[in-house]
């Protein structure tokens, strides 16, 4: 039974409808779509993917915005965000199809399913030299939770791991790299690239033609592989097709693009190269985040701290 | 340098040159591709993989037949096969590379690569649901070395494993079974099927219509998964065509057929619910497996006893 001696919530949403997050957040506290007027002090949270604009600085007694999504960086996009701690999610669930995705999509490179895919249609039975898991280095760029949940499943399938992230966070089993000086070794050294970075203005764009020609092509799988299921915008897709074309990769997954969805005219749609998915290696499943939310604002409203807090200075 | 001190090998094998196996062996002992004469006394250990007929009965003081490969039916088929230990090969190598094969095909069953495949294809920019791995069960048939180091794995990437074996082998994490008894049971829960048992007169065909119509089809996959990676005659090629087109199976990725390679005419070739290839889960790569081979004869001529023996009675 929503509480309405609790604040308010506001849910503001775009791209997709809020229905079933309405319904799971008001068992708690009484939830609205807009606030009231040009300044509603009944709000005391906010729940945002993609926020309307000028929403959140009608709340005066706003304590905290929670991210419906690992990235945040569609929060930042909003002028009117206010000096609130923002909270991100972070979620067993979301992190476990992160690394299924992650998993299969390099397994898919590694295990030649296009070669064989092809060789299907023409009927050809052919088995052509495999390398194992271990002569294979799988690099991933943003050692955070995705990236970390990641490289330990791919440990366990025997892939040589390294990681690369803005201070150089250490890993059991994993060679570590960290910031713009020691960026240079680590694509020197990754043969597929996984991408999980947030998206900020240090990463904005990062992906690009001239990133892709470091990574390592001479190597056991027979050129360079990339796969990027963190942000579009980390990634430059004009670049990516030229790249592939000119042979500085082999082949790539792409969960998210510069535009999603992917318009039409994209050369990546017929690429044959490229596997597209609708950004969809991870979703956020309400059923399993509306609870912990509703939670931790209540901790909050006690006193206690909250946790997955988002560094506004670094933005993720 | 090949010792002419020690019992000379017989390398017999049909289906692939064996030269790579000849030079890697020739460095301690050496090698001969057919006995001389109808009784050859040189001859103590044989290295074969569907060893030429009438071959390994020439040997009077063979002491010891090794298996290229972890199966040995194929041995098992020579009327002629001696009184003598067969070893087979366990090998991390072989192991590892099983292990990225299951993981590879349950992934891309679960994570739905044939539709993404085809969305991508007419542009279709649409995310269906997805179940997490855990809500998805692998059933494992022969849980032996191959079958458990993929459980290991699966098991990481989080999802529901259960096992079969002849005697209800048990292993940490995983539900098992044992016997005709308890497969109705197994396979009654099993929403992915992996076959990694070996070819003995009990296994043969095994994997039939009504086996696989036996499989759990309403469940969060919608419909059942075969992927055979043991021998292609436990399964019959045939019914599971007709699986597939009646609706008890959903998806099949076999890497092994009742006749290879696949004939030409064969329906599982063109059809689309299915994933063919060439036998081509884990090689043997005899870099990795002939100084092992070479190590334990050393050691059973000092007296010592060999490993991965073959029961005879059992018939793997
Ligand atoms: N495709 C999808 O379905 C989907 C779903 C969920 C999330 N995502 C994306 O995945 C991203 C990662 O999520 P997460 O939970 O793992 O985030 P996280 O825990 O905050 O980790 C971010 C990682 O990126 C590194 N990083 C940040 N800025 C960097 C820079 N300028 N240079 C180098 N490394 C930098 C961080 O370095 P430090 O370790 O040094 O801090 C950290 O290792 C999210 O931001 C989101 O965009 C995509
Ligand atoms: N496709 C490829 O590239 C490839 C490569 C290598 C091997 N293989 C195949 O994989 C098979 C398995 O190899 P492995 O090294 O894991 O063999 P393994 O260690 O001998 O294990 C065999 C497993 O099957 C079970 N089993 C045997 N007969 C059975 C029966 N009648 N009913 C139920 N379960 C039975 C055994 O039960 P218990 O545990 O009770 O003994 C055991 O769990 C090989 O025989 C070979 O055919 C295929």
């Amino acid at each position: 039974m929503s509480d309405p001696n609790k604040g308010r919530i506001l849910l503001s949403v775009t791209g997709f409808n809020p229905r079933r997050w309405h319904e799971l957040l008001s068992v708690r506290r009484e939830v609205v779509l807009e606030p009231a007027g040009e300044a509603d002090p009944s709000i005391e949270y906010a729940v945002v993917w993609k926020q309307k604009p000028n929403v959140l600085s009608r709340l005066p007694n706003l304590k905290a915005v929670f991210s419906i999504g690992a990235g945040v960086d569609h929060l930042f996009a909003d002028p009117g965000l206010p000096e609130v701690p923002i909270v991100r999610v972070v979620a067993d669930n979301l992190t476990q199809y992160m690394t299924e995705y992650v998993c299969w999509r390099v397994l898919d490179h590694h295990r030649q399913g296009r070669l064989y895919r092809d060789q299907q249609k023409r009927k050809v039975w052919h088995e052509p030299p495999q390398p194992p898991a271990g002569a294979v280095s799988v690099g991933i760029m943003g050692l955070g939770n995705l990236g970390r949940a990641a490289a330990k499943v791919l440990l366990a399938l025997g892939y040589t791991v390294k990681g690369w992230s803005r201070t150089g966070t250490r890993m059991d089993g994993v060679e570590t790299f960290g910031g713009a000086g020691e960026l240079d070794a680590f694509l020197a050294g990754t043969d597929i690239l996984v991408v999980l970075l947030p998206l900020t203005p240090e990463t904005t764009g990062i992906i690009d033609f001239e990133l892709l020609s470091r990574l390592r092509r001479d190597n056991a799988i027979g050129g360079a592989v990339l796969i990027n299921a963190g942000r579009g915008r980390l990634q430059k897709d004009a670049d990516i097709a030229r790249a592939l074309d000119e042979g500085m990769l082999r082949e790539a997954s792409l969960d998210v693009f510069e535009t999603e969805p992917l318009p039409l005219e994209s050369p990546l749609w017929v690429h044959e190269k490229v596997f597209v998915t609708p950004h969809a290696a991870a979703t956020s499943d309400p059923a399993h985040l509306a609870g912990p939310m509703l939670d931790q604002m209540d901790a909050f409203d006690r006193g206690e701290p909250l946790r997955n807090l988002v560094d506004r200075e670094a933005g993720y």
